[in-house]
């Protein structure tokens, strides 16, 4: 294969380091000194790969090399969470790079225009946003908060410009991701296509009832928030489990009030994380939700109040785009299948622009944000070479 | 009657006016500016009624008028939580000077000795301490906190003295207070003799999972600390109600970690209160609690830690107080019964060294520990008459 695995290996690795916190993972936040380190590094690896090399006006760091046409670009982003691992993102970039390169050596300059590109930021890890480099290029991004302006302004780069990183002269967006999870590691596959990005909804659960004495206040004569909200999460994870999957629901955030060992508690705030591939699905599972939720508080005489402050629909991948993945992979000798990505992409926000489509790995254990985040070495080499042979489909 | 109702009314006023915060309630910690105001006041009292006055080791303010034999010893804690409420502790200081000191005007010196003590501590809301003020006089403190010993020092008294504040001189000791529940209110009676204190045991659970993405494991996969937390904050309520009233459980502190909307919780931790007035049904609640979680735990492949960082046995009320205070309120022409009381009380503490029974009025709605708390006038000047009559039974 004309992939070299060990090249691929040894430039995680480099990549891995920037930004090595004492107590294990990485950490390279948008703006952040390890940041410009890493794209300094993937700046070199670019320039040494033939690609000519510039930055956007939020810092997306793009690497192309001409043809005709609209571009064909893969890539991933360069941030990672706090304790991240060594692939989330990474990956994307370094296979994408090492592919193109590749293509480059053997086979020349492309019909079209291809292009590799380290998105600035997907995580939401320093500020408050995510999203914010695959936002920038779909001109999405109305309005420059404060605190990122002023981290802009240190990195040389004008707030009031972010405009100019939008793009319409890309035809496709193709990525090469981690899983995040352990299905397809269960499965038995080395890659799968990706055939949608469940849409995610948040809610926030305030259940209150009345704080009263641990001690005085006999079980039937209370109206406990806590126990309310607790008869809630149970029905939240059977209502998930009974719809099947791909549906999911977590309740992952949960605070007491007023959280003292021997006071009955009076308040609950909690937050639940739907998702689902199927719009229609995943707001039935909403509705379900909030209904039954509805029944446990005045069955138990407290109120409950829900705010839904995120709602993002599923977003499917383009069907030319999965075509390609798996006529490349074909090529190769390999039948792949497609499964749903449960987590968030850059190409999610880029689908409003452009034909989009993913390639996934398995994770070991299906661990990811973590320092044990890990793929079988086989399964990095095998998923560049189909995106290379993808790439050379398209582009040559 | 020989009780003035509105001079307690008046009484109870300017006590609560003494820490009164800004929000709300009052709040007069151990040793702060508020506690200090609050005993001179109480001072000049017991002065006006021709007790004589000390403070002792800890800060205990006694008001004495002497006779034979042991002392008949009546009184309250003076310190409040914080945005307290203007019964809780003050009642009974009040209320059994206001008693003693009808006493006295109507009947002259009693026999036996007489007290009335207005106690330093018994609510916790300042240091990492309870009863401090019960304790001294139990002789139980064998170690002086350094927070405490700086704060005494402050206040001018010597924690390397704390032992001299000890007594072995008291026959009994009898208080007024609020239920601080609403079990007296719903029973429709103005008073009841409290036959037991129940015993509280906390107990801290760590339920621990595994920390995953809330998008990429399926509710399959999953080893989600909350949900598991959830089954079992629903099944220690189930097993309270299900042995029934005084059994109590509840959970007021709960924390998921890592405390993110869209990351499955690896970790939670909660903690219960478990109160009955028989210890040997306590002890059953509390095995099954154990017992069923731990099951939930190991269905769910999760694993539960216990810790028991607090287990004090139910304290039962002397016969002969409960007797006297039944024979006073049957004086006045009343029939009461008795309750458990499921909040802690000074009375507790000072079982190990004297006869201790108590007399609850009914809380409004069983509001206390807040601004809200309030009880019946009429039921503040029937418990005290009660009170009254019960000193002068024993006294005279």
């Amino acid at each position: 294969m004309p992939i070299d695995g060990a090249l691929l290996e040894r430039r995680l690795d480099e990549l891995y380091a920037i930004g090595a916190e004492p107590d294990g993972g990485t950490f390279r936040p948008l703006y952040g000194d390890a940041w410009v380190a890493a794209g300094q590094l993937v700046e070199r690896w670019m320039k040494d790969a033939g690609l000519e090399t510039r930055r956007d006006a939020v810092g997306n760091l793009w690497g192309r090399v001409g043809g005709s046409g609209k571009a064909i670009v893969t890539g991933s982003h360069i941030d990672t969470v706090r304790h991240g691992g060594r692939l989330d993102g990474a990956l994307g970039i370094v296979a994408g790079l090492t592919a193109v390169e590749a293509l480059l050596r053997d086979n020349g300059k492309p019909k079209r225009t291809l292009e590799v590109v380290a998105i600035c930021e997907e995580e939401g890890s320093r500020f408050n946003t995510n999203f914010w480099g695959s936002r920038a290029i779909t001109g999405g991004i109305d309005h420059v908060p404060d605190d990122i302006a002023a981290a802009m302004r240190e990195r040389g780069l004008d707030p009031g410009k972010v405009a100019a990183a939008a793009r319409d002269d890309i035809d496709m967006f193709v990525e090469l991701h981690i899983e995040q999870g352990a299905v397809l590691e269960a499965s038995g596959k080395p890659l799968a296509v990706v055939s949608a990005i469940v849409g995610t909804a948040h809610l926030e659960l305030v259940v209150t009832g009345r704080p009263d004495h641990a001690g005085t206040t006999p079980m039937g004569m209370r109206q406990d928030a806590l126990a309310g909200a607790a008869a809630m999460i149970q029905a939240i994870e059977s209502i998930a489990r009974s719809l099947g999957a791909p549906a999911v629901a977590t309740v992952g955030k949960i605070r007491a009030e007023p959280d003292q060992i021997n006071v009955i508690p009076g308040r609950v705030t909690f937050t639940v994380d739907l998702r689902h591939s199927d719009l229609g699905a995943r707001n039935a599972l909403e509705e379900r939700i909030r209904s039954l939720c509805g029944t446990i508080a005045s069955e138990r005489g407290l109120t409950l109040d829900a705010r839904a402050p995120q709602n993002r629909p599923p977003v499917p991948m383009h069907a030319d785009v999965r075509a390609l993945l798996k006529g490349a992979a074909r090529d190769v000798g390999l039948e792949i299948g497609e499964m749903v990505s449960g987590a968030g992409h850059d190409a999610q926000v880029l689908a409003a622009r452009c034909k989009v489509g993913m390639l996934f790995v398995p994770s070991i254990g299906g661990r990811s944000h973590c320092p044990e985040e890990a793929s079988n070495p086989q399964h990095l080499e095998l998923g560049t070479t189909v995106l290379m042979r993808a790439l050379q489909k398209i582009a040559y």
